[in-house]
């Protein structure tokens, strides 16, 4: 068994003493209430629901895993699961950032970015069951009709029903436009889906008394490719008069068995002429579901943060616990049989890599979110403009890199452990076999730097990372004569420099031949991301001179630092050697 | 599944054409007959037992795992895997590399480790019952009085019983010198062995008749920590006229539940005044296994290799068949729903990784085990003495090194697969997890590098290090001329006198502060790691211009060193900056 306690002092500073998000907040429009002592009231809430709810279920889930009945095509989620589920949604979470009027909390994004922290440390595999609620929610929000969203959107928010989103199948994975379900008119304004949808996560279970799909289908005349999609839902079961009725034929016909969250059901769904609703335009279903990315995959990157949080805080603990040698300066701990593992310099090291890189990831996931807040209720359009500008450019650098780091974390993690880690009864392995997962759903590590390097950069021209260097560039100015960033000011702005140079330089290339996109794009989404992250710790270093943390947290940041731009930012070097390499390091296999 | 083919190709141009191991082991003591035609004889039928034997086994016996029966505390292997050590045995494999005297092939050490490749490959966890067994027949021939010999080794070379290693106790890893089994003397030569071992791997199973362990222990009289232990034989059955007869009190009290490994019987061990017999001299049990340490890490260095292959031969194959998306510049498939992977830049990068480091740690490996064979029988002392210094410091860096790549290359390769690699069923998942274990056992990681800098480079005055940079000096030389290396003479050299000045550099801080070795070790082994390689891949370019292999192979050796030099080499400079920040990087961790 592992433990888990919420690291609701490192959310703190991060909100708080590095991002200012009280005042953030409090002045985008309907933030009045949105104080500090609201949202700490909310993160410790959403703290011991996962302590004392979630984290006890983590270990036995996985080792249970979810059940498929053939004779009913129904599948049972892991003993505790349910009664996790009944509690979150009494608590309210389900809806805790949705609009009142949909019985919502209408709290900040950055408040369910940094509550779904908490309850995926729990319980990842559990977590994804509200994630997808969470997504069916956007959807519905955004693009149902105001009928949809009394009969479908309410009780997901309610958290009496769960919602799915059912996108890939067998021969359509990143490459969506080869997606074959149909949608037949029927004639009476609803459809009947046909297909075979595979990695739906959530796709059927015992949590609620209804799953809303949203799936996307071709209608007869629809255009081959991306631009022939549409959405429509699918419930489990009809709905009448706001309550399920009969059955649809859409089931669950296999459960996947897979190398980690084995607690969440990932099915293989059958539409068989499953009645269905369009919702939005026709035609404009992928461009739909786009509309929900950027929530999507903030929360896997969150899943990386959650999962390399948790591994973190076993990990020190292990290190701190296990007597084994003797430090090389001689005994530290002499009346024991041995010291501890924490007076071994490479054990610190393991351990300062995680930090660095957890905590590293909090700022950068948070800031994400807040800029989702200010591009939904910023004061003014060029606000709201800009913060979703930064947004969409942070995005594939939250996905991509902080899943990344997450199966270096979690690999370090087990490290510490030694042979002891690879023994399930020690939990540690299953956050690496659970993290395997997250760079790769909600599109690959590849598809996000192509994301971040093809759209973000070369096809919006930029203006994220303009904005972005903008902030960086300002950041050292205003603290040029602070003694405490001395050593972090110069290399942090030099590289700034560097990236933008970089940047300019490789549109160019681009230009000359698309194949150079693809050869630079992944190193160029972790350069980005060792800048990014460096840009934090910086303002880490900055907000604890101010914070009122303790004296032992402030030098912990410090340090953290100083670890940080020592030993993980010469990284860049690697990554813009190999982008300055090319597409000619990469040539054909055959 | 997944499939296999032993890449005799890749193995015969590293061995014949690179090393020139027909020259180097005919010419060897008692090496006459090491012709290149029997070796290429014996790799070949290693290649198709491994391919129809093994790999077979390889999804099936994970799946299944081992069987541990609490009534008769005793472990049964998965299906198949009684049959493939029969034919094994049958083969000649278990003898191999043994003397004729006792019962062996007396073949050089380098087709051990070739062909131990290949079996790796198709079972890892298979493969851990003879490997056990090698390890205890190397223990036996090096100090076994010729009675032991005769009754414990022969029928372990014959592959009719097998061997293990019981080292670790709970509190007893890293460090041995805690460790407390007892062992009382009996008066008629026989003692009395008390205590739990742990993770003792083939601790029991039904391959085999008899099960020979060795085991270290406390004598009554022994000093404490590592001076104190002693190592004894204690055979699961009494041996009685050469035959198993009475059950000796040691028994599995289970088997561990792991991460990967799982047909692997990792079993926990009891001895309860089990009968045994003092090997070697008392209090010297602990220099007498580590006499037998470097053949045992470089096989699991070798497993590193076998691991990255299998799952590269994988990913490559479903980076050929999948088809998803286009070319970044218009279709290649223009007749086919969607272009394959392979057209992808970036995909190309993961493929060329995996099959860089791969191919990279083969000439590692395999010019390491010429160094045992060097050794043991080189023509003089001079010889003997050069290939065993230049042994003992390249066999942390085939260990540590090689089974870190291997966390990468698996990582890579199921990466290729998109989310279906995330899925038991398609095989590569299980190569993630079984290489897990590698960076763990058999010295960690951490030990490996601790080893290298402090035992290798500063104990041994860098010796090995010395011989291995005058090869490289000698090699640069050698082909400043090449125009097929002009690429790579210049960076190599430069690289090789930076390793050399960084050390002496370092050797200096580290007697100003002995933590400072702590603090450098893990970087200062990757940074020797990639130098290394990057020799080995500029042998290989080398080798290629008068290689006999088809003409594509040939070329893709050079892009793959020209990849390898581009992409990879760069990461010298993260491992040198972060050797250079020194200890005060990593402070206390409270």
């Amino acid at each position: 068994m592992t433990l888990y306690k919420a690291p609701l002092d490192d959310q703190r500073f991060a909100l708080f003493d590095v991002l200012d998000a009280e005042t953030v907040l409090t002045k985008l429009q309907g933030g009045d209430g949105h104080t500090r002592d609201l949202l700490d009231a909310v993160l410790e809430e959403a703290g011991k629901l996962s302590e004392q709810v979630l984290a006890p279920t983590n270990s036995p889930g996985d080792e249970e895993g979810c059940h498929y009945d053939k004779a009913t095509r129904s599948v049972t989620t892991p003993k505790g699961f349910k009664e996790a589920f009944r509690q979150f949604s009494e608590g309210g979470w389900a809806g805790l950032t949705m609009a009142e009027a949909f019985g919502g909390q209408a709290l900040p994004s950055v408040m369910g970015v940094a509550t779904t922290e908490f309850f995926q440390s729990g319980n990842l595999s559990w977590s994804l069951y509200p994630l997808l609620s969470e997504g069916a929610c956007h959807a519905l929000e955004m693009h149902g009709t105001e009928d949809q969203q009394h009969t479908y959107l309410k009780p997901i928010v309610a958290g009496e029903w769960t919602g799915t989103m059912c996108l890939t199948e067998p021969q359509a994975g990143s490459d969506l436009g080869l997606l074959k379900t149909r949608a037949e008119p029927v004639g009476d304004g609803s459809y009947k889906i046909t297909g075979t949808k595979i990695f739906i996560s959530a796709g059927d279970h015992d949590l609620a008394e209804n799953i809303i799909h949203l799936v996307l289908a071709r209608l007869p005349d629809a255009p081959a490719g991306s631009r022939g999609i549409s959405m429509f839902i699918v419930p489990k079961f009809k709905v009448k008069d706001g309550k399920p009725g009969e059955r649809n034929n859409v089931y669950a016909g296999a459960i996947e068995h897979k190398m980690g969250i084995r607690g969440s059901a990932t099915c293989v769904m059958n539409f068989d002429e499953a009645e269905g609703f369009l919702i939005g335009q026709p035609h404009k279903g992928l461009a739909a579901m786009f509309t929900m990315m950027n929530a999507a995959r903030l929360s896997v990157g969150v899943q990386g943060l959650a999962l390399s949080e948790r591994a973190w805080q076993n990990s020190l603990n292990y290190a701190r616990e296990r007597l084994q040698s003797r430090s090389l300066s001689g005994p530290k701990f002499p009346d024991k049989p041995a010291d501890n593992l924490l007076v071994q310099p490479d054990v610190r090291r393991m351990l300062l890599t995680q930090r660095a890189l957890v905590e590293g990831s909090r700022m950068l996931l948070l800031y994400s979110a807040l800029q989702t807040d200010i591009e939904a209720r910023g004061a003014d359009e060029a606000t709201r403009q800009k913060a979703s500008e930064l947004l969409a450019f942070l995005i594939p650098i939250a996905k991509g890199v902080v899943t990344e780091l997450a199966q270096e974390c979690t690999k370090e993690a087990l490290q510490v452990y030694g042979g002891h880690g690879f023994i399930v009864e020690n939990g540690v392995e299953q956050f690496v076999r659970d993290a395997r997962i997250i760079t790769l759903y909600e599109g690959t590590t590849g598809i996000q730097a192509a994301d971040l390097l093809g759209r973000k950069i070369l096809q919006l021209k930029g203006v994220g990372l303009q904005h972005f260097l903008a902030e960086v560039g300002a950041f050292c100015k205003a603290h040029a004569q602070d003694e405490a960033l001395r050593p972090y000011i110069g290399p942090l702005g030099a590289l700034a420099k560097e990236w933008g140079e970089l940047t300019m330089k490789l549109a160019q290339l681009i230009q000359t031949n698309p194949e150079e996109l693809g050869a630079a794009a992944n190193d160029y989404l972790y350069y980005s991301g060792y800048i990014t992250l460096a840009y934090f710790w910086a303002r880490a270093v900055a907000a604890a001179e101010k914070s009122s943390q303790q004296p032992a947290f402030k030098q912990a940041k410090r340090d953290t630092a100083a670890f940080f731009f020592a030993r993980v930012l010469p990284r860049t070097h690697l990554h813009k050697a190999a982008i300055e390499a090319g597409v000619a390091t990469l040539p054909a296999i055959a």
